[in-house]
């Protein structure tokens, strides 16, 4: 039987700390903005006092949606997550209120959802298929497994657990339970996690049961419908593929339907491929992420192009104006490879977190951290601006949990060794058989891609240090104190330097990151004769507060000096909080006779003006404009 | 006071003839199948026996939509003009028929609508906004006056005559009258035609009341609204651009909204500038054309991008394959156009109505004649085919009574000559100041250029002959007999020639036909980057029929040896009835290292293939693929 567990563990964001210039202060604004922001949001809108119980559904205000427990919840690991590295008395206060009054608000049977109790209590568990009651469980789970872990304390954590069992008596293969499981995946990841918490196999069970079981026949989905006595054919999402639910797991071969759920439900078919040491959902895993990543995946490592379904559509389908690319879908993306590196520790998962990471995600919050995108399109030409909320706010408190842990996604080690994924300047801490290790990065990543690492052993100290060689990088260099070495990365794409690190060793990494022009593959309709910038991990756009007299949707390339050498990268210290922006010169379209004509048999007239590229998360904070990534080539 | 009426009249469709291979088979067709076709439809939707008032709302066929009775009126104006070039005695008593259920069911006060006198009678005249009430009036008065021109016939005649009295009774600005007027214009034109047929003034006084009240304040629709008990806020389409009724129409400076309701609209405007020799309703007319010609028209003539409101969104929002352009839509383009042109005879309107006719047109119907696009895409990269039927069957009966007048487009004349609008082979018969005329074109348009116009004159008679040069004409030469005229179009874009015309004077207008590829304004985002073909007046697209092994999206031209010249006019006579087809090199992309890859940062390489594009018009009559007219340049 093939060895299907994971290889590689990350080091947790606990033992991660950042100083740099790029994260820390986004870091900070997550910790002193965001957090409070949504707290006071969840307050304003009622999703806090709902634990209370006593609200009015019928009143406009507080509005508490189906799934508004899911929002608090997601602030409390949030907060959590920050309590763990940033302890804040003010912040804890507020977390124990909030997880008082959710306690408060649990049955004795143990359920837990604020609607279904105060709400519409005979609709209890009847509609798994769109009303998320597991879906809230989850996040309810994972913000009570955050703060036993943050704090120590057992009591959401044990509150958790009473639900997770309720759900386990009413749901699950065994007589008189009920076969079913949530139209939006997530209580599947949180039950492995709380199987680690509690080491209660029970819940990996259940999590198990809930992913073997999905899109079995008969359909669970249809037989809930009909005992509603709704026609399982009028689903209003026409079929089960937009909730993954179409086929079992593994006899899935696109990713479909809604982008998140797809994105949550694969991050526990990869934890389960790993706890169960199954090579089928690891395998399952493998060929839908090929489906991602060479079909259905911006450059900017969001995803789901369609607002309809909030999702994918047809393979290649990627236009930039239209994109929904929603931003919990993009950390969704990030969650998933995160599982999916500690397999093997292979390069490709880490360069889509990466790719993810610095656009996709980090396009989702502005500087200030109070205002938010749900939908990162890779082009607007409105007046599209962060909103401090929305409706449904499923994305701001995802960003700050984000935000809170993201130390997770830079490290990993095992017995062997040590792994450095992403670059940022700081410290990871970890322990190799009981001894403890640093290392500390000294770098300007992403403006550079020089890293100095530095190994804090106290004594000599024999292991491995796998170091990875981007996706996008095609030269670099390495050399250890003054030595060079002539390696090349493994088959999994890291350098791996394996030796006797004596304390004070440092490895210099240079990595050259010149201005790249990048090509969508051809089938791609949407992009066909465009190209963007990209340098480093970061995608660039073009946006109209730096060519105000420029209509930004007449700005092409000149496709007859199209190489990257005429643009020119330039560090701007005070603008944005400091980036490296793009400049160099490009065309101003006009109708070849000046005329303002639709069509004529002339290609259009170009005027070389100057322009200026940056880099697409730090758009839309400044006066509103257009923007766009994908510029035409004439 | 400026003289705005027409100068021009169009030379009726039953004074025209057609003798040639490109549209007396289309008429052929028209008659022999589509007509038939409709009729056979219209009954087997309950369309015909929801006269006899004896159907049931509530059985779910036959379907009667609340706009029913247009549908079957459109066929009666189609099937009567058709008599009246080509009598039949079987179509005849159809049409009789059909006519002897419509006053059937027409109720003692004129009332003939038969949802609102079966379906639902209270809701009689309650919501002119929506329900389409005024439009079937419409539709059945200008079925009346084509029946009345055709056969002599009062019956349908006096019947709607009765119907536009109730009408009038009912709405206008006289006290105890109601100051509505209908969502969807139509019924407008229909009083201006109804006016001519029967003398009668006060239906060119209802027509233009209608235009004069659209869009006052307080405004007809919230009144009626709050009337019905709805909030006028809550209407569906959320405002009144979508039925142009937004804004008086003097004072509305773009086409919005619905596409065919503001073509008809527009139609009704124009005539009326003309009835009422009303400067500001021509300069309306003027300023939209402008607006409509320079920024949302498709290069097919086809109007109105989306399929949300079937109708307009934003200046230069014209994406190809997402193009709603309705058929309709495109018919009424070229009625307003029609109407514009017999003003001052201004070269521009008839090249819309050329570009819509050969294209955005002719696309609608599949050569057998029995089936068509409601949509009519410019690119299509899924099984587009079109329909024999549609739920909401608008188009089929609005093309068949289009084929059936087809002539009214060709020819105009008065006093002091003729005009040659647009070419085909075949005969044009006037009166210039009681002497008969003939005019007899020979040519194999629109495959080539050349056109031979025989003067039939019985003696010497000097009249002026105006013939078009086309906008996409550069090159042309004008003989006379054998001399040849060195002159230039005059300021309308025609050649003028007058003189004494003799017995068999022929004029040889040969006009240059080259390939051209063209351009989109670089305004629209949609196009950037994109190239079509035209020759003459035919918009080419490439189909998959003829590039079997290639995926048609991959197919780019080749930017490097872009001219007209390297591709070639082929005419194939056995190709779908007979047509020219392009042929040339372009490049089949793939990723450059062609792995399967979606962003690279290297051109996509192409592979030299030879291409085929046929004229679009042409496209889906053979085995179901993509079509595509702008393609990529790399």
């Amino acid at each position: 039987m093939p060895e299907v567990h994971r290889k590689l563990q990350p080091i947790p964001f606990t033992d991660i700390s950042f100083q740099d210039d790029f994260w820390s202060p986004r870091i900070k604004v997550n910790r002193d903005v965001t957090i409070p922001h949504i707290y006071d949001q969840c307050q304003a809108t009622g999703r806090i006092s709902a634990f209370t119980l006593d609200f009015q559904r019928s009143l406009p205000a507080p509005i508490v949606l189906i799934f508004g427990d899911s929002d608090i919840a997601k602030w409390v690991e949030a907060a959590s997550f920050s309590l763990a590295d940033f302890p804040d008395e003010n912040l804890q206060a507020k977390v124990d209120d909030v997880i008082e009054k959710i306690i408060h608000a649990q049955q004795p049977d143990g359920y837990l959802n604020t609607h279904f109790i105060k709400g519409d209590p005979a609709m209890r568990w009847k509609n798994l298929r769109d009303w998320h009651e597991m879906y809230c469980a989850g996040h309810l789970i994972e913000a009570a497994v955050a703060h036993f872990h943050a704090t120590g304390s057992h009591v959401m954590l044990d509150a958790l657990t009473r639900y997770a069992d309720h759900i386990d008596a009413t749901f699950g293969p065994e007589p008189g339970k009920r076969p079913g499981y949530c139209g939006h995946p997530e209580i599947e990841l949180a039950l492995v996690k709380l199987y680690h918490a509690t080491n209660n196999p029970r819940y990996l069970q259940m999590a198990t049961y809930m992913v073997e079981e999905r899109g079995a026949q008969p359909h669970y989905y249809d037989w809930e419908a009909r005992q509603r006595g709704d026609d399982p054919a009028k689903y209003w999402a026409k079929t089960y593929d937009y909730c993954q639910a179409h086929l079992p797991v593994r006899e899935q071969t696109k990713v479909v339907g809604h982008a998140v759920r797809a994105m949550y439900l694969l991050s526990a078919v990869a934890d389960l491929a790993h706890e169960k040491n199954d090579l089928s959902l690891l395998v399952t895993c493998q060929r839908l992420w090929e489906n991602l990543v060479s079909k259905r995946m911006y450059l900017t490592g969001a995803i789901g192009p369609s607002a309809h379904n909030e999702g994918f559509t047809q393979d290649y389908d990627l236009p930039d104006e239209t994109a929904y690319a929603e931003t919990c879908a993009t950390i969704g993306v990030m969650m998933w490879n995160h599982r999916l590196l500690q397999f093997n520790g292979e390069s490709k998962y880490a360069d889509v977190i990466e790719r993810a990471l610095y656009n996709g995600f980090l396009s989702s919050i502005s500087l200030t951290g109070d205002q938010f995108f749900y939908e990162n399109p890779l082009a607007s030409f409105g007046e599209n601006r962060r909103q401090t909320w929305f409706d449904c706010p499923c994305c701001p408190p995802n960003i700050a949990r984000t935000f809170a842990s993201l130390g997770q996604y830079f490290y990993s080690s095992n017995a062997d060794g040590v792994w450095v994924h992403q670059f940022a300047q700081g410290t990871a801490h970890f322990d190799l058989g009981g001894v403890p290790i640093q290392l500390r990065q000294q770098t300007d990543y992403p403006w550079n891609g020089n890293v100095r690492i530095e190994i804090g052993v106290d004594r000599v100290t024999e292991f491995g240090v796998h170091i990875r060689v981007p996706g996008w990088c095609r030269q670099w260099s390495v050399k250890i104190n003054n030595l060079q070495l002539d390696i090349q990365p493994d088959a999994n794409g890291y350098l791996v330097i394996n030796r006797d690190w004596s304390p004070g060793d440092c490895i210099f990494y240079a990595m050259e990151m010149p201005i790249e022009l990048t090509w969508a593959n051809p089938a791609v309709r949407a992009l066909q004769g465009r190209v963007a910038f990209q340098r480093g991990p970061l995608v660039y756009c073009l946006e109209a507060a730096d060519h105000q007299d420029i209509p930004l949707e007449t700005i092409a390339l000149d496709g007859r000096s199209l190489t990257p050498d005429v643009f020119e990268a330039v560090h701007e210290p005070n603008l944005l909080g400091g980036l490296t922006i793009i400049q160099g010169y490009a065309l101003a379209l006009a109708q070849e006779d000046g005329a303002d004509r639709l069509y004529q048999n002339a290609i259009p007239k170009g005027k070389k003006i100057k322009i200026t590229a940056l880099p697409y998360y730090a758009w839309a904070n400044r006066n509103p404009g257009a923007m766009r990534v994908w510029l035409p080539v004439y």
